[in-house]
């Protein structure tokens, strides 16, 4: 059945965007009780969903568990009778019509003065009591580059007159990463080995990476996916996302640099990604949807697949927080946050919108599955000090970082302990938060 | 537990290469007549694995099917009891003695004067009765760059003075590829559109791809993975090989020109990628098993992690083959070959062996899993006219390929079928062949 062979050919022509209604009200409250407590990442008007399973007894074993965060505890969505599966492939697949209702039965079961409470109640766990898993199966991870001060800022300490290719401005840039190494927050993982050229040797040698950087990402978890051929239009792309999470890209940059010409990271990347347990649901955004940032005056319009008749990014802060081997010698808990090094706003950091990424993924026709994990590339903001990577906050490793007790880091440490962290934040909403996205550095040559 | 830091932590330290034995004798027939006929890609010595369906009646929609291919039938191996499953990630999954039992048994019921011959009978079903899919589901699928003079020559193309990079010797070039878009040999593909920059535009379109391009290349198919954290020595890697197939993994050259920098391809190959349908394991490769071509005098040595001491290649000679719409309007039936464009050998183009490729793939602690797909990018011969893509027969599109009845080609056209072919030869061995990769391209802006 040929069409018209310029246009693309979408799935659906539009998505209505997510709505703020009754289960966004501020004031609405749980019977949960640490649902209520100010700061909680996890009050009535998030309702993120993940897997779980406990973390002993006989159930310990066993297959995943669909939960959503509530407070400090975990509602299992198939002991409460919401859910007639724990699957959360098929949760994905479901389009969003499903999905907004399933939010309000959570909403209705969950607020104070529910028929619910007392059966629900059964099917609470609390969080200390679980392991949290990867939210889902992830057949593909793709990784943007729509960090523009991040690219901006590597792009300089390679080619300091020309930071910016000719392309950024124009395309979405991506590539595909390691499905197989994307990881649960909390695991640690080994200080990767690989070919290194120093600048000031004649030939490469094998050895631990000395140059091992976080990046301070989002990721799109996908929820329905396109059939092969059938590009996703822009304005029907958020209905293909079925909520977000925080995502460390772990980064070995003397690896990087040695490997990456012409066919883009390899080793320097896929060796660990952690992803964050919990899906912040579109809905559960909709209250801190805003209009993206201007493009800067000279910027070329996007072409017209990339153009939106409802632009949205949302109002989210992003944190990052170092834990040192010395800061808890000195007595800072192991399971601390540690110092809080950068803070760096969503929307400011990123050129492209998500529905833009999922649009231009698919133009050539290329599925994305239920499942898939879309990077945003590093979300650095606009003032040095907002940098989202140590490439960018120490220059390239020339200016170190000087922690508040005196220690210095140019690149990671063994034992350093990563948190990323975000909240949405709007005037009149209650705060969500995303939870933590969190892990440890363990010694090149240790098994994880 | 800290192990020596500059040390590959290998899973285990060797592996015994599959030996030539009483499967692989060129005498040796098969009670299936078919498998006996000089010229077949799958006489007794070959048992190659692949996954398929009744092309109708009941059991068309059931799930894959585990069979072997024997000349031109297929053996259902739980239907004639040689396995208790009929999963193919399972079968992947087993260690390299169980599959070679495997392959003992397959030849003894398959061979003349067989006590199973009437009980395996009813096992068969003609090739022409089925629908083959692809070999197995697949997690992660990487594209390595490991002919040398695909390199030089794509790299001419860009760099006359300096085709190839300053890592190439040193380091088996690779990256992520997409999964989801693997197809099963035979299933067409829709040419795709995406941004393209035309070398004389100022700014960039959404057109569909007019330099669209095959690329001939062998994949490997992971067998048992290995954990997190753990690499696979090179002398270990072989047992974590399950076998071979062909791959096309098309390319819009218009496309990748103007977005691989700086993260490399991603539009302009996550389109589709083509498999073979058969996977012709390394036990049916032993008696092809030949040393790698020597080094060019003043390159460097291989780096110790990817030191063999038991190096191996294999003569496999591939075929690129193209079949037009004026040849099937001219009379050629629509399921020929059409004509042979290119015969390239294995041996003579890889400059990496697969088994540096998996311990490259892996030396930073990544893990490989059942089911994953190694690509060896193109295989290019070191004669212009041996090269495995349209980009290099051309000279970038400069100097067109003349078919035989005066058609010509500098990148595929609508309606093109492309299809590769692989056989393995050697003296005092039985030939044995790949089957097809194949696939035909259709109009932009139709729906595959």
């Amino acid at each position: 059945m040929p069409m018209n062979a310029n246009a693309p050919n979408p799935t659906t022509t539009h998505a209505t965007p997510a709505a703020v209604d009754a289960t966004h009200h501020p004031d609405l409250r749980s019977w949960v009780a640490s649902a209520n407590t100010p700061g909680t990442d996890f009050p009535i008007q998030n309702l993120p969903f993940g897997r779980f399973r406990l973390r002993s007894g006989p159930l310990a074993d066993g297959p995943w568990r669909l939960g959503v965060a509530i407070g400090d505890q975990v509602l299992d969505l198939c002991q409460a009778g919401v859910l007639p599966h724990g699957d959360m492939a098929r949760l994905l697949a479901s389009p969003p019509a499903e999905r907004r209702a399933l939010r309000q039965v959570l909403s209705a079961g969950l607020a104070e003065g529910s028929p619910h409470q007392a059966e629900w109640a059964n099917a609470l766990v609390p969080q200390a009591d679980v392991v949290l898993g990867l939210p889902c199966d992830v057949g593909d991870y793709t990784d943007f580059y729509i960090g523009i001060h991040h690219a901006t800022a590597v792009g300089k300490l390679f080619r300091p007159d020309n930071p910016l290719l000719p392309n950024y401005k124009w395309v979405p840039i991506g590539y595909h990463g390691r499905a197989s190494t994307l990881l649960p927050s909390g695991q640690p993982f080994v200080r990767p080995q690989a070919q290194i050229k120093r600048p000031d040797a004649a030939e490469p040698v094998l050895a631990p990476t000395q140059r091992l950087d976080y990046e301070l990402e989002m990721a799109v978890i996908v929820g329905p996916g396109n059939p092969l051929g059938q590009p996703i239009a822009v304005d029907a792309a958020e209905a293909h996302i079925f909520g977000l999470t925080l995502l460390n890209d772990w980064s070995a940059r003397d690896v990087q640099a040695w490997e990456y010409q012409p066919l883009g990271p390899f080793l320097s990347k896929n060796f660990a990604s952690t992803l964050s347990p919990w899906v912040v649901t579109l809905e559960a955004l909709a209250p801190f949807r805003q209009a993206p940032a201007p493009r800067p005056a000279g910027d070329p319009a996007p072409l017209p697949y990339l153009q939106s008749q409802q632009p949205g990014t949302w109002a989210i802060e992003l944190e990052v927080w170092l834990l040192t081997p010395a800061m808890v010698a000195a007595g800072t808990p192991p399971d601390a946050l540690g110092q809080r090094l950068v803070v760096s706003r969503f929307t400011e950091a990123a050129y492209w919108t998500l529905a833009q990424l999922l649009a231009h993924h698919t133009v050539n026709g290329c599925s994305l599955q239920p499942g898939d994990v879309l990077g945003t590339g590093t979300l650095s903001g606009p003032q040095p000090q907002a940098a989202g990577s140590l490439l960018e906050l120490t220059q390239g490793g020339a200016v170190p970082v000087v922690l508040d007790h005196g220690e210095q880091r140019q690149f990671l440490q063994d034992g350093d302990v990563v948190t990323l962290r975000a909240v949405a934040r709007a005037s009149g909403a209650r705060t969500i938060g995303f939870g933590q996205c969190r892990a440890q550095v363990l010694p090149a040559g240790t098994r994880g």
